[in-house]
């Protein structure tokens, strides 16, 4: 028989629904709710794959769960939610589990964007703006109070997530007069579906940048380098498609307001996340693998013989970048251990 | 300005339509022809990409050649065709192309297997039988004086090219009792269009047998080792799929049915393929990148303690396991050189 | 400050060495032992890369323990060790160990082969003859009872692993009437140092046989399937690398003594293992990467229309294959639950 | 028998020795001018591998040459030279084959830097000075005509020639105010023997920066922007490593010296390379795979929202990165054809 890796420790805290269970992100947040101590994995929904098992579509999952199409009867026994719908699909579903009373942390784009004018610039029409003003933009080290107390969160995005952690301690501190994020991404950051252009024979012992025109994670990590800083600083941010899997890179490169020095950073950067378990400043450039299937973010900052301040960060997309933050934020949000359930 | 890469000696032997040119076998056999001294590329044609130029659909190539859809007043212009469509779709296309009086070379299974029955079994129904006669075998090593006189060929699968190549000097000495051909190919084998089955993401770090229950290459090494033993050996045939692209190795196990010394296999071989230029004998191993982008197909064999012998061949799978061949066999066709135009 | 990933739950069942941390196995062993519930890593040791920790020498593991030179007198606040010694080397330090009372689960291949003149066959002159008699091959499936009560576990390779799991239940049921081996494996298999053998750039898109002549585990292999089946049936080996890090899969061939439906293969397997938790006999071939990072082997067998019996078997390498079932096995020595600390 | 791909048409233009022939970028030289109409490949020397065949070592190559050691004698038979050792074993090398009279293409760093002051800070005392004022920096679309007339040359590095080639018409134009050139190279680039750091094990899945605090290619692009623009403009240089083998891409961000719009940039890169042949300017980004085996440059020019300039280049680091590149300059200096030989 198929059981839980690990025996819920009493009640659960919460009877979880994963909308959206079949892709990437929504997989992993099942699999990781499924081996949670203290979660209840209660209903696991897909539109296309309903009728399937997680472990069925992805054998390298234990949850044992099969899928089914959203139903709000089921949702009734439920009392958190995790979506990992597309933008503009998610805003309604989300609206419809909060009226339900669901805790809800959501995936999508549809709540990251405080203002509603520049969400419409990127993505098109709104399509739950009552419920804007609620949301919490989860990136759990800057937003940890609010999240506690909020009942719907806006899970970042990978390369905000990755950028406005390397980035943070700078952007508080008032260092940044302009920056360019060259950011590099494994496959799975593009999600299913992608047909020839994500498939091995296109990407293996391939590179290439993307989005070059603008990338929709462009004015999420704007909005939160200016929520840090009082005003955003001129931003170049360039994605590129890896040949691996899970993993992501951001290498910034900062021209700072004024001098300063490698010593300096190391200890603006050192106090900073001092005391956070998911983000370690490392002493030398880290590499992506280093941080595969776990839920951490590791940074290094250096400057070089100009004066540039060089800052690398590096995430797993699936996890840190998506369904680990989204536990790390449900954790909070039912006054749980952050930690609980998480690598 | 785009120009082929190298000038056209004289007057073509031939201008050439490929039909069927965005698949991935279609496009290399369009970029050999594009490439090729004594062939003149006329027209590609693609149901899906008309419009777009090959090197634009696959950067890596040179043919500056905007695809069409199939007109037959523009195939008026062409003395021979490769047809790269999938089985079924095949047949009719190249009927068409043999009444116009054009030379065909046909990559699909549809007229590979001898007998109709068995094609009925693996495929369903034939769709132009009358054609079936006519259609030579393209294994070049095996039928090349027949492929000279030939007007219509039906070029091999790739595991049969690398199997039948691997295995014909112990059919042909009638020396296999019974024989285990593990297969392990590159994805491009699988073709354009797989979607997440074929993604990065699914198959980076991985490896698994496929078709486990019957591949349709079967019946074809099966009609082919009948051809040269007299009767087919009993044979399993399990495929595998690599991390890797453009790349195919079968390990081959007979079962003897006399003692037979590693000396007196080396000979045989050595002297079955002394003359062929595309089928090299080697005393070690080989490994599947030594022949990429190549037409070469390399062999090993070797017997272990206990009296099996042991065969290795390698190819590149869409060059002699498809584009390559196809065009070695268009070479003999028009009377040119077989190796022209191929490295 | 670096913590382990989880307290231990109370006082340890033991302080373990780990000898030879450096190596991908040994440092994996280290790995799962830092983070076990129920053990502590008291040392771990290398010869080449003492002073270093292990999670600097591999940034994606936990384990903060700097390695020292082997020391007996640290030893000596030990209850149990893994020794990932090459061998040879390894012989000498088991040896020294289980004199000062220590458990020992041994990786390498010394205490493997019950015949000491097989072992000089394939390997040279033993070191320690006299403890060969006491050691347990730790095989956990087939040899569970007499691990619990073993002080030296002579831990089985990769491949003898994942071969026997797939056979074990042909071969018991005498149905073995010959079988071919076509084993697929990662590089983490060839361990640290292959230099360029085992470089990036000669790896990626490439496969091939290797150890063509005959490979070490050979012997291994035919040692536990005649035990099973009383005397070994002829068999047929073959390893291939593969361009992938972590994972193994065999693919076996065998031809049955008597015909055997497909349907009374499946039943003998699924009874085989239907209560262990390490071994899932699953219905569709398994692929490698759904058993990355863990203990797990999955099992797929079938036969085909000519009545051959294929088994198709994955593990991974450096768990199942290597350090994930040590620790199983020294679990089981200690009275533990034998899955604690495994995935 | 082996033989040459083509034969020589006619006397060839100069019998090459290639020293250091057994290095990825001498190997690579080797096959290119064994391959090549006009030159006979006359020597192929290596000091650790001298008996060898280049094919034997490089089965994927066809060059079948005896490596030799180094003989003064065999020398005097030919009339080129290109030498692929290390920095400080080439200089005395060179030195000796320029006092018989061969024309010298150096592949290592010993020539590139004119001046003395900044080759000592980054490698340390110079062997042969006398002859750095002979040399002329092989980067053959900006130093062509000089090229025809040289003796020696320092052919460039692959992190130099693609940055150079993509930032040139921007620093001659006055346009860089600054620049961060973030590069990304396949394994290849780090040459042979790197041991566990260049393990496929290490490096699948994975990608880090690397040489942050300053690499060695950095002072020969600072020399080059500044031959260009009259002073070399502020400039971060940081290079990755990528999970592929042969490729190379460089993200280059450019803060203008003035406001330039887009379609001026793409005029400026259309009219500076327009009759380079194997410079190709792209309308969309370029994936390293597109110029895999060749001695093509692609390059994309865009500016983003904020005005600053974005250019991609990609290469191919062993062929315009190295070898490839040296045959041009070699067939510049014979009078043969710039693309002679090369794809």
């Amino acid at each position: 028989m198929v059981e839980r890796s690990q025996p819920l420790s009493g009640d659960p805290a919460a009877r979880v629904l994963v909308a959206g269970a079949s892709g990437f992100a929504g997989a992993l947040a099942a699999e990781i709710v499924w081996n949670h101590p203290r979660l209840e994995l209660r209903e696991a929904t897909s539109r296309a794959d309903a009728g399937l098992r997680i472990d069925e579509l992805y054998p390298r999952y234990r949850a044992s769960v099969e899928m089914t199409e959203l139903d709000i009867d089921a949702v009734e026994h439920c009392e958190a939610a995790i979506v990992a719908y597309p933008h503009h699909a998610s805003a309604p579903v989300v609206a419809g589990l909060r009226e339900l009373g669901l805790l809800v942390v959501d995936l999508s784009a549809d709540f990251r964007l405080r203002d509603p004018y520049v969400y419409r610039e990127w993505y098109g029409e709104l399509s739950a703006p009552a419920l804007l003003g609620d949301a919490v933009y989860g990136l759990t080290e800057l937003y940890r109070e609010r999240i506690r107390e909020a009942e719907l969160i806006a899970n970042p995005g990978c390369y905000p997530t990755a950028t406005v952690l390397s980035l943070a301690p700078l952007a508080a501190a008032g260092l940044i007069a302009d920056v360019v994020v060259d950011a590099k991404s494994g496959v799975s950051g593009a999600g299913r579906g992608g047909g020839d252009r994500l498939s091995f024979a296109t990407l293996t012992e391939n590179a290439s940048p993307y989005g070059v025109g603008g990338h929709r994670h462009e004015p999420e990590i704007a909005q939160e380098l200016a929520a840090l800083a009082g005003e955003a600083p001129p931003l170049t941010f360039v994605p590129h498609l890896l040949p691996l899997d899970q993993g992501e890179l951001v290498s910034c490169y900062v021209r700072p307001s004024r001098e300063v020095s490698a010593s300096e950073l190391r200890e603006l950067y050192a106090d900073r996340y001092a005391e956070e378990r998911f983000v370690e400043v490392v002493d030398r450039p880290p590499s992506v693998r280093e941080v595969r299937d776990s839920n951490l973010c590791r940074i290094h900052v250096d400057r070089d013989a100009g004066g540039r301040i060089l800052v690398f960060g590096v995430i797993d997309n699936l996890w840190k970048g998506a369904a680990g933050q989204a536990v790390q934020n449900l954790n909070l949000m039912l006054g749980l251990d952050e930690g609980e359930g998480l690598r």
